[in-house]
C-alpha cells in the first residue's frame, strides 16, 4: 500500500511517499515541499498548490491520502492560509476517488515517536530511523509529511474498519428510520 | 460587468451574481446556496462546493469573482469550514484567470448600508432596496453573497487600480534591485 502524506502550508506544502506491505519495513518512495511565494495572491498560491499536489498524485499513484488535521485554536496568523491549503489537499484527493484520512498532529507524533507532545527534532530523528533514511527530510514540512504517511500505514487500516462500521451502522439505522 | 460574490461556507455557501454598468442601477441576475450535508466527509463536501461553483460560473460567465475574507480571530467552530469553502472559491476562480477581489464583512455591511456594524437584517434590507427585490433573499447567506457582489462593484474599480499601482511600484523596486 502506497500513502501520500500532506502537511498543508501555503508557503510550503510537505509531501512525503511511503510504501508499506505487511511484514517489511516502510519505504520511502519521494519527498518534498511545495513552495509557493507569498507575493503572490492567496488564489494563485492556492492553484499553484493544487497543481504540486495533482503532479505528485499523477507521478506516484498513491492509495490512499493522509492530511494533517488543522484546528482553529492556533494562534498562529498562518492558520487561514494553512486550513485553506488542507482544503485543496482534500479536494485534489476526493476528485480522484482516493482514501483520504485525517490525523492530528499530536496522533502522528504519538505515532511515531510514542509521544503526542515530541518536538519537531524528535519526529525528524523517528521518521529517519523508521525509513532507514540517512539524514532527516528537510525542512521539516517534509518530513512531517513522510510522518503523517507512516502514522496513516500503521493506524489506517484499523481506522478504515472502524470507519466503515460507522458508516454501516449509520445506514442501518436510517433504514430503520424509514421503514 | 458581472460580479459572482460567494460567501464561503460547508454546510451552505452562497452565491450570487449581479451586473452593474455605469450610470444604472444594480441588477440580480441570480442567487443561490450551495447546500452541503454535515454527515457527509469534509473532502466530498468541499468537492460538492467546487462542483457547484464551477456550474455557478459555467452559466453566468462573471467578468469577476468577490469572495469574503475569512478571519482566524473567528471562535467559531465552523471556522475551518468556512476557510477550506474560501480555499476552493478562490482556486475555482483563479483557474479560470477571473480577478478575484475578497473583502471582509465590515466592508461590505459599510458598503451596502454605510454602517461596518451593520446586522444581518439591515443588510437584507438594504440588499433588497438596492436591486429592487420583493424580499430578502434567504438564507442570509444568498443575501450576503449578493452584498458582496454589490460591494465589488462599486469598491472593486476603485481598488483593482491601486492594486495594479501597488503592483506595478513592487515591479519597479524590483527591477531597480535586479540591475
Amino acid at each position: 500500500m502506497r500513502v501520500l502524506g500532506i502537511d498543508p502550508g501555503l508557503t510550503r506544502c510537505g509531501v512525503g511517499v511511503v510504501d508499506g506491505s505487511v511484514g517489511r519495513p516502510l519505504t520511502m518512495v519521494d519527498v518534498g515541499v511545495i513552495r509557493t511565494s507569498a507575493s503572490l495572491p492567496v488564489a494563485e498560491r492556492l492553484v499553484t498548490i493544487e497543481r504540486g499536489l495533482d503532479a505528485w498524485i499523477e507521478e506516484h499513484r498513491p492509495d490512499a491520502v493522509a492530511v494533517e488535521r488543522v484546528f482553529a485554536r492556533s494562534d498562529s496568523s498562518t492558520i487561514m492560509g494553512t486550513a485553506q491549503a488542507s482544503g485543496i489537499a482534500l479536494v485534489v484527493a476526493a476528485r480522484r476517488g482516493l482514501p483520504i484520512a485525517m490525523h492530528t498532529p499530536s496522533e502522528v507524533k504519538a505515532a511515531v515517536s510514542g509521544n503526542g507532545r515530541a518536538d519537531k527534532a524528535q519526529v525528524g530523528a523517528m521518521v529517519v530511523r523508521i525509513l532507514r533514511l540517512s539524514e532527516p527530510p528537510k525542512p521539516a514540512d517534509a518530513a512531517d509529511a513522510l510522518a503523517l504517511a507512516i502514522t496513516h500505514l500503521w493506524r489506517g487500516a484499523a481506522q478504515s474498519r472502524i470507519e466503515a462500521a460507522m458508516a454501516n451502522a449509520k445506514a442501518a439505522q436510517k433504514i430503520v428510520r424509514t421503514r
